[in-house]
């Protein structure tokens, strides 16, 4: 398969690929330590692997999902051509219902559908296929276009602050954040990443770390409650973080933390930049607070890497998204175009402009 | 050795106790998974405790540091009965050089010397182990007092949140802020109470939650990144810390990310306790930018509990402790009385009262 690891620059990884007829997902919950990939030939292993976090990251989730969608429609068209249409209602169903907070999968579920109504009565695999592997494809041009946006707001060289992973294995390849990183760090712009841990799943530690590193972009892990410390420093001047889903107002969901590090970077006057494609908009939420949080299992919290931290007995609470208020936030930064300081009227007026997903 | 694991309630235990003519010191960095007592005849051996982390928390390595002087003293007294007084200069300075931001530490060696300066050319064993001990009981006194004072500036039942440990195994026993949130618990003050798992040692997961577990106080760990999130759900009232240094002017050293927190707090209109006996106080440090801060080794935040959690070639920044600004404070409990919203002048104005440490 063309998942490329250790061997290149690490931006031409693929977490997400099609391959030998079937979907290919790098399995992320151990990197960097095991490179597996696993091997999808039915929807419903799409679904497990959604949901277990084999595939994470709102964009990726949402290709991985389209995929899915593929395998689904095979299936069922090879057993019964006349009802297929019904029979994968469940199918995508499913989809939508494996993780709550990253639209993205419902953008990429509806999509799919939205193809489906329209279909004849051939064989759909390779006309869903097709669509998949263009929404995969416009996903990364997405990421570097806005790379070149978001790289463009950094006025000087300065340190930066990124959360979670919002690179190549986030995306459909090149990345949100890291987009924005990679070309900032190419134009001069950016002097040292600080990549927090992100605790629970620790993606920072494990994949943000080494995307960088790959890329030989100077990088130093900092555990999460060590960034107010950091800012204060004065040499941060940017965080820079991907998104899980934004609502009509500009209020932001993200990886847990995202909220407390944009308060700190509020208090220090360092800029926030939130970077995600315009399939993370969800125009349908006024604001935040409709933006539904994922809980996940406390054992998540209570352990590392299968290893318990902490009494037999104790519990845990694990929300893994919050949500970062639009006035806390400096720029969005979408394929569309740029949100600076953003609010209901400037979503709805950045909405409009052309996106690269509208070439289809 | 008096040091109670698991039988009853927790603020019994003792993580410093002085047993079989040596110094008996609960292993911190693997409980509550393994529990070890490490003896240390020599003070070579409490200077590396210290340094190792066997021993935490200012106020306990203030009094494993009294007790150090005392197996010092009793050794060069052996060796050498009319040169000790001058052969146990090295051990003090080792002492004081173990780690350089809880100021108990030097305290505690500046005190021992002072009784060593006034001894007579007798075996001055006795003498210097009955001050330590006599340290260690003013210190739980102090705890249990900071404890009643802390627990009265609550109004109404609420939750609360608390970062490291700051509990019976931080102090002399009973704990700082634990000792505050023990009694506000028994006074029906406090609903639930919150602890950070508080990378990179996990004192929240490890020792916070079994000390609170174990005297059947409701807790729920998170991770540290999730405290603004929870603030913002709007049942935590308080933030019950503890401190390494307080400077004059009110400036908190504390573990990294209490800084963070405090930020966070502010902004949520949640109030902020820092609970620490006068021996952490620094009146010769005008603010908190002059207090040592400690970097240790990256390591520490490359591994958790022995295991790579990152990139062989990652790198790692990692100051263990940070400076919260007075004026983010909204307290300061120690045995001496309450500092509400401090300042140089009632910080100095505290310092004159009453000290259950003067009584000596």
């Amino acid at each position: 398969m063309t998942i490329e690891t250790g061997t290149g620059p690490h931006d031409s990884v693929r977490a997400v690929a099609w391959e030998d007829d079937a979907l290919q997902l790098l399995d992320q919950r151990k990197l960097p330590l095991e490179k597996n990939v696993l091997t999808c030939h039915q929807c419903i292993e799409v679904v497990d692997a959604i949901q277990d976090m084999v595939v994470r990251g709102a964009p990726a989730i949402g290709i991985a999902a389209a995929y899915g969608v593929v395998l689904a429609a095979r299936k069922h068209f090879k057993a019964a051509r006349k009802q297929w249409k019904d029979r994968i209602k469940r199918d995508l169903q499913a989809l939508r219902a494996a993780r709550p907070t990253a639209v993205n999968l419902m953008y990429a579920v509806d999509m799919m559908q939205e193809t489906i109504v329209n279909l004849e009565e051939d064989d759909p695999t390779d006309v869903l296929l097709e669509k998949a592997q263009r929404f995969h494809e416009l996903d990364i041009l997405a990421n570097k276009r806005m790379g070149q946006l978001g790289a463009a707001l950094i006025a000087n060289p300065c340190d930066v602050i990124t959360h979670c992973n919002a690179g190549s294995l986030a995306t459909g390849g090149f990345g949100t954040a890291l987009g924005v990183i990679r070309q900032a760090w190419q134009d001069r712009k950016i002097q040292q990443v600080y990549a927090d841990e992100t605790r629970p799943w620790l993606q920072g530690a494990r994949l943000t770390a080494w995307e960088l590193i790959e890329d030989d972009i100077p990088v130093q892990l900092i555990a999460d409650n060590c960034a107010a410390h950091l800012m204060r420093q004065g040499k941060v001047r940017w965080v820079i973080v991907g998104s899980d889903r934004i609502a009509a107002n500009g209020d932001v969901a993200n990886k847990i933390g995202t909220y407390g590090l944009a308060i700190a970077a509020k208090h220090h006057n360092v800029k926030v930049m939130v970077v995600a494609p315009t399939t993370t908009v969800d125009m349908t939420l006024y604001h935040g607070g409709d933006i539904p949080i994922e809980q996940r299992d406390e054992q998540e919290v209570l352990h590392v890497q299968g290893k318990a931290i902490s009494h037999p007995k104790a519990g845990a609470w694990n929300p893994v998204f919050d949500v970062t208020p639009a006035k806390l936030i400096d720029a969005i930064v979408t394929e569309r175009g740029v949100v600076l300081e953003p609010d209901t009227t400037k979503m709805k007026a950045m909405m409009k402009m052309t996106s690269i997903f509208d070439q289809d």
